[in-house]
């Protein structure tokens, strides 16, 4: 959920035409270009987002009419069909004030077996539907047999700045969103992230990445991040309290939520990615969240190593894991990403004015 | 999931006329007519269904067509609106190969806000969506306002007798279901259970319920199943091998689910209804079910005493809870509940000629 | 726990001489010689026991006193140390009215790292104590450094046949089992059993096997139970309500446990085990068991395959894995072996004079 | 578990006496002192430490000999016997690689029966023996049958400084622990906390508290930490990285745990308290922590309100319980008052020299 947090009322936006699909590209900013101090132990992918891990692409499409701030943004986790070989996943409820759809079978089976859909909290049927289409077609034009299939999709609420009761995402928009996908997208206001807000101020789409070297070898941990989370008095910046500076006084309520997908081609179990995920406090805590009773903080993780495939041909596999005792590096990186994934969600959103004229604005303006 | 295991090819069934929402009005069968034994520690209630909680009402759209044996069942768990005082409520998980939506919440709220909707594997995404749009409109006219909800939506796999990649089951489907909901409600080849399969024999919608007293005075504690679970040769009536009997020799896959729903008027905390939400397996075991691989087994339940207010209005919230040392109560009479609500949805349950020919018999059939 | 069900005060036994260490040989009793049927879909191994899985060993020690029958089975999961190359391990509560130790970390880490101890309620203290000195003392021996350990202890409450406020298990009884275990072993009413009770009856430990064969290869699947728990007029033999007949009226509650542990040389990951874990409900639910809420039924399993070495040496582990998609095999090979390990924990106990004069009978003497 | 992290090696402390029982009286030192700023929504409890919480106390028992740098430290819940009124409680695992007791029992039936006793890793089971010991006896002198009991014993690991293979925690120092037990006591140091390193100073018990004004009324929150988690280098205080900046170059490694105890008169139910508990991970994180994989990070919570009679007299029993949109108060005060529980812990520790000669020093000296 995301309510008003941190708003004033203008004229609305005289922009925001009629759908536009994610056309306007805002750049990509960086924490250190505004002074932005983080804890880093290990240096970022060349794309520093999750389009670093081999194979996984991620698209937006966004509805931005004076009516709707929102939109849906798809993480496709591999170049193959998931539905034919299948990748390890696993799930992390932080805070369980959430509607995200596909968990259960993530944890009974340790497998992902579709894209990832993010979206607003009223939208999640239309755009499971959305998704059981694609998933239908698809295997359809690849000659493979789909009479059962586990769509994930996870929302925040962005019915501050979007008019949610009209459910703006539907069909055309998630395939749209496919269709958009690749290893380089946008940040901030866009897909999903249009309408959210962050510690009181503009939020969205967010994504980071950091290199573990193990055995000569080079693996990507990655994370992307819908924030919708936070108040703007607890917001920490380079250890500093900016945002309580910035509230100046009444005390608001968290009625956010934050969905942080994981990424890696790191060897691992669903019981080693779902300790991963379960490190996500760590980085939301890093920028001043306590995770509010409101929020729905839900974490997806998946590997692109050892895919397990849907054919019982071969009734054993072959897998490769990491050795348990090294498990602090994805756990640092863990947190170090998701931390910066969440600042760059913030520093790459431009202000946005909401359907009723309500305007949320960038971190960025703050920071000059 | 729910596939062929005891079926047989034939012309298809003459009747079946388009789209009759639960027209037919197939009587209600008692295992005691056949002769089938039951243990039974406590009375059933006057309906012998979840009809017998108070304020509980269940409706079904049926959509029986050529192509498509599927519905919708709905589960209204009290008479006031759900979304302004919430009830306590549990989900478990007793085999999570199963796309069920709305447990997040439950888990961490512990409190149900909406109907409780049954449908088939392909139809979740549009029927979340329905429910969404009826919670909108419910509250919109009852001057509530609704910026987030969580729907709850069950699911199994009708696809042998159900062309389930035409996902028949919509908005109008489920506001015809709600709307027909009341305490008496047909079980068997209706609704959701249309098209379903059970131990090899056409199964569906059953329910039944018991009478615990406790310091003098009355509880209902429900059960209704949608059942699509089961091999043949596995069913066990009266203590006896019967289905293995019947099966012949090739042993089959278990590929089905078995959606289950408690409801009672019993005070019980969120924990406590997890507790008796993980006796499920008792009943089915007793029916001869080993709870195979390929099976969504979810539990969802909820109490109608003591609910929660939306409201912030009252700080703190009075409640009153069963002993826990009473516990044995309830969970013996769910094992009881659950295993005569899954003989009933088979019983109730006519022979059913799906949408290619392959005709899924009674078992009635079997008994005379 | 497990208090008084279906006993009769008698003088005390005549024999039961001071600590005796489970000296007394019974036979092994299988449930065809007294014409109890049982439904089995696979191969018995060829001890019918937990001795079946290469390198799994069982020993106890029994404290036959006139104040104590009580005692401490141990099962060795493996020949090597498991502190230096760690089992594959999973546990699951199927109701939590228990006290067993050290399934945290089994949890988080997925592996067992010691052998597993059962023994009484109030015992469980003295028994991780010697645990931990055992594993002090082998790691010693073998120069492996051991400055954290995870025991897993388990337990029953005895405490009708024995006077279980004399914690009369400690270091001195938890070597003797170890020093004594083999993979063949004795059952009923020795070890831990010496004063369970079960359904009524005397109960103790019992273990059964079962072979699967996979892609031309032979596994077993091994259980081993610490039966306490089931009241008498629930107990199912045949399918036939044996325990109804005998108990007469009154309806009794149960207030026991049921402790199961599997293992198995099919290569499974934790996740997998805990899958297998999960239907031990069906196996007790055979014999009529509803899991009362009385009871601590808990189970741990672990994979003698693939085990994962405590090293670091080696950053990537090569594991195998059974297909997801077999997984039928193993749980309905778990259903069968819980049903009949229970059973022969009956079938094998002699019947037992407790230090009060109660006498608990054996199941033996009624089905003659 | 807690190995060596930021250590010298000097001459053995000339001081510690053999055993004395903590009667060394440390100053309490708060935070701000040394200029450290903490985030604070919340006044701090008269006491700030558990004794602010009505009825509970807290005791110590110090061996400091020069062998062993270890103790116990027990919590006495409530004032009357908890066996016979019981305490709603939850536990939560923030990361599993722990030997805590008693946990299972908790989460079935959300109740504690017994004080909290936290000690080194391999005592354990010697501390639950000992704590079934005072169990049995406290309910033998008020009349109380007690068959079976769960303890819960929590555990660090302090192999750095103690020589922590001689378990020098029994009975007697569980009983002086209790005995000694009051509303106001040692934090540093002392009790569990003698040989716990924190951050690579010297850790040990901690405890904060802070007030919730809800409806007129005062109620506390308050946490008790034992403390042996952490990297110097990931240190950080009043937002500052203070620790890297100490540590120098060489990364280390983070093989400590902390345990978190928390108490409240707030009207609970223990699905709540879980919540609250998970919040234990924004307040480690505050101070830097990513809580590493050797970590056993284990929360237990219990409320002092509406116990629940073990009696079965009542059929149905009154409870209050706080309006879960209120939730976020007690969130926000878990974070808080564990920052500063830590925190403290760190502070009032002293310099100690371990059993061969390695010295922690207290961060006090760092901070003049």
């Amino acid at each position: 959920m995301g309510f008003l947090i941190f708003v004033s009322i203008e004229a609305a936006s005289p922009g925001g035409a009629d759908y536009e699909g994610g056309s306007t590209m805002p750049a990509v900013y960086e924490p250190e270009e505004f002074g932005i101090e983080l804890r880093r132990s290990f240096e970022r992918g060349p794309l520093n987002s999750l389009g670093d891990v081999p194979g996984v692409t991620v698209g937006h499409c966004t509805v931005d009419t004076k009516r709707n701030k929102t939109g849906v943004t798809v993480i496709l986790p591999c170049v193959h069909n998931p539905f034919v070989d299948k990748l390890t996943a696993a799930s992390a409820v932080i805070n369980g004030f959430g509607k995200t759809m596909g968990t259960i079978q993530i944890g009974e089976l340790g497998t992902l077996e579709t894209p990832i859909a993010l979206t607003n909290t009223l939208n999640v049927g239309l755009v499971h539907d959305a998704l059981t289409g694609y998933m239908m077609d698809r295997c359809g034009r690849e000659g493979v047999e789909l009479l059962s299939v586990n769509p994930v999709v996870a929302e925040c609420n962005d019915c501050t700045l979007n008019d949610i009761r009209h459910r703006a995402v539907g069909k055309e928009e998630v395939l749209e969103a496919i269709s958009s996908a690749g290893s380089e997208f946008l940040q901030g206001d866009v897909g999903a992230g249009k309408g959210m807000i962050c510690h009181g101020l503009k939020g969205g789409i967010g994504s980071a990445s950091r290199r573990l070297y193990i055995a000569g070898r080079t693996f990507t941990l990655a994370v992307l991040v819908l924030t919708n989370h936070g108040r703007l008095e607890d917001l920490v910046l380079s250890g500093r309290p900016f945002g309580r500076e910035l509230a100046g006084r009444a005390p608001s309520e968290d009625k956010g939520s934050c969905i942080l997908i994981l990424a890696t081609d790191l060897p691992l179990s669903s019981r080693q990615l779902g300790r991963i995920l379960r490190r996500a406090p760590v980085g939301l805590a890093r920028l001043g969240s306590f995770i509010g009773n409101g929020s729905g903080e839900i974490a997806v993780g998946f590997s692109t190593a050892c895919p397990s495939p849907w054919s019982k041909e071969k009734p054993f596999l072959q897998k490769v894991l990491l050795n348990e005792s090294l498990m602090d590096l994805p756990f640092e990186a863990m947190a170090e990403a998701v931390q910066e994934a969440v600042l760059r969600s913030m520093l790459c959103a431009d202000t946005v004015t909401g359907f009723d004229g309500t305007v949320v604005r960038s971190l960025r303006e703050y920071l000059v």
